[in-house]
């Protein structure tokens, strides 16, 4: 094929570093148009010189000028600003990775879209909070969204010819994270530290301790419920905790297919950089190493997160936006070691019954909901405290 | 779709009626060309009646006039004869099922290969003996093979747009058999009652002995060579007691595709029969109930067919053919109590160092082949018995 131009929206971050790793085993398939980062002058720079990009884009726009002065003699162009990120991400590569973290990265996802190119979808809070105007926008203008995220990415590898009709069951799989064998009452007293300590994946601190309530897993299937077009009946959650199978698709005739590989997001990544074709990782699951692999049901009543989260996306509208937000909300403040453990899926409950706006019809609306969630949220947390 | 017209080549057998049981599931989707059986005059002229076949043969000959009274007022065709077999085999079925056993399933194959229809093949001999005679035919004749077996029918589904070419690993899975945790020793004394239990699929004497020797794996080897066009280092075999994932495809990005299924072969059937399509079936997984699946190494030292199958696939020519007719014959013996387990292998194994004939060139070389190995590996297994 010729060589694809590519941009990447969120370059200094786990995702970002990953996909410009794949970029350089394999500079001729490859043309890099922009790189984008939220603050990290001296990564981006370092970055968009190692892969001769063409542009180089800081969100805070105070970081232009060093960043001008990192670039210099390049011949990369820099710019800033938030509007500065939404263009590169308008800027015409046929394929761009999301990458950007939080609502931050909605409208350059968004743009990127509009285009018409592949885009690669890292980041999980846009499809929650706006799946269906992303999945209505990328069909308006021919978009294709790969999704990066290793459950998702294994769905739609698993997603062959046969097409989504014929599929019976979509599985998610789920490590359990750290407090899979944890009664509820064991769980009331754990630490930050031991939530975030997961036993297969090097991750955040967020998405550590979504893991760890199970939520994580419960956006998924806000994410997959978008992404595959499917009702929600279809989707299904299995707890394996050695995360090797990393989900799967049964088709009606019984067959199920699944997508395994090693806990390493470059192969995710490279199945979405590349596709339809593949390209070589040194990435490589040693099954015989492992041995076994378990599967169990999730565990609901330890783990409400998962039936929460099922029913935001069962009453749509705002729901799902409202749980992401408080969701964040929560987690920070557990992070904060101002609530519990078990207070974060209690935030995220409490908004959802007590606020109830229409649906966002347009992006701004969605910002609006996420706003007013994030602040009622805070108010939860604040009575909790006291 | 519109109706598929179809054919089963030895529709009375358990492959055939299976096949039969899928297409009463579903009338609307087939209609049926011919039906032929073997022997089995009853059974098969109750199934032409039941899925209204236009046409009904009995390869012996002997038998057209019971099968012509079976047949009466139902308008079916009745023919009988071997040559009658390749004729229904050549009568045009958009969709051929090659169920007949052994050796005589070959030419009907061939002849519905050289139709440049849909040959769904579950007779393993014929690409054991004869694969790359098929696969040109298959070439020059436009036909797509498609396989039956469950390990190759789950490579062909882990195959899916990504091509050929980004394979780097195709792994069959084995059961391991009955014997998988006996030693050599052991091994020695067992009888076919033993050799024929197999702990996971119900199956005829025949394979269910090469699968405790591990011989029917190191023939899906062979076969596997020739349906995916693959190097043989590309070929890989893990135990997986559980007989659940029916094969894996590593992709060079890192990914593992893999199939699972309950042990019914309706499953693969099924997907053979609709392919591109699915259709629904009853067979389902439970993967909960199930909660483990367990990888190992297989050992050649115990089990040394693997590496002897393997050795005739590298040696290539008539090896292949050499090492299947031996086998049939050591496992007659083996199950007439003639030789012992151990020596089955031993046969294979003298037969492929001491019988060296040029590679076939037609079908009738590869028949050649395979009566003077049956005559010769009959002379081992008699010096054996002395």
């Amino acid at each position: 094929m010729s060589a694809r131009k590519i941009t990447i929206l969120g370059a200094t971050g786990s995702v970002g570093r990953s996909t410009l790793d794949l970029v350089e085993r394999n500079p001729d398939r490859f043309t890099v148009l922009v790189l984008t980062a939220a603050r990290d002058v001296a990564g981006l720079a370092a970055a968009a010189r190692r892969v001769g990009a063409q542009r180089a884009v800081i969100a805070d726009e105070t970081r232009l000028e060093p960043l001008r002065e990192a670039l210099a003699g390049s011949g990369i162009d820099a710019a800033a600003g938030e509007e500065a990120v939404v263009e590169a991400a308008a800027a015409g590569a046929d394929w761009t990775m999301a990458a950007i973290v939080g609502t931050a990265g909605l409208r350059p996802a968004m743009a990127a879209i509009r285009t018409g190119g592949i885009l690669a979808l890292a980041n999980k809070e846009s499809l929650v909070s706006a799946g269906s105007l992303m999945m209505h926008a990328a069909r308006d203008h021919g978009a294709q969204i790969l999704p990066v995220d290793s459950e998702h990415n294994a769905v739609f590898q698993c997603l062959n010819h046969s097409g989504i009709a014929a599929v019976e069951r979509i599985i998610l799989t789920a490590s359990g994270g750290p407090f899979l064998r944890r009664t509820t009452d064991e769980m009331r007293h754990v630490t930050p530290e031991q939530a975030v300590a997961h036993p297969n994946w090097s991750m955040g601190a967020k998405i550590s301790v979504d893991s760890a309530t199970l939520m994580n897993k419960g956006l998924e299937l806000i994410e997959a419920f978008h992404l595959f077009g499917v009702d929600e009946r279809t989707l299904d959650v299995v707890v394996h905790p050695e995360s090797i199978v990393h989900s799967m698709v049964e088709y009606r005739d019984g067959s199920i297919l699944a997508q395994l590989g090693p806990a390493d997001m470059r192969v995710p990544i490279a199945y979405a950089l590349a596709w339809p074709e593949r390209i070589r990782t040194p990435s490589r699951l040693d099954l015989l190493a492992i041995g076994a692999l378990h599967f169990e049901k999730p565990d609901v009543q330890r783990f409400p997160a998962l039936a929460l989260a099922r029913e935001a996306l069962r009453s749509g509208a705002a729901k799902p936006a409202i749980l992401n937000a408080a969701n964040e909300i929560a987690v920070a403040s557990f992070l904060d070691k101002r609530i519990g453990f078990l207070d974060i899926v209690s935030v995220v409950h409490e908004l959802l019954e007590t606020f109830d706006p229409p649906a966002p019809y347009d992006l701004d609306a969605v910002f609006d909901v996420d706003r007013e969630a994030r602040r009622r949220a805070a108010e939860i947390v604040e009575r909790l405290c006291r």
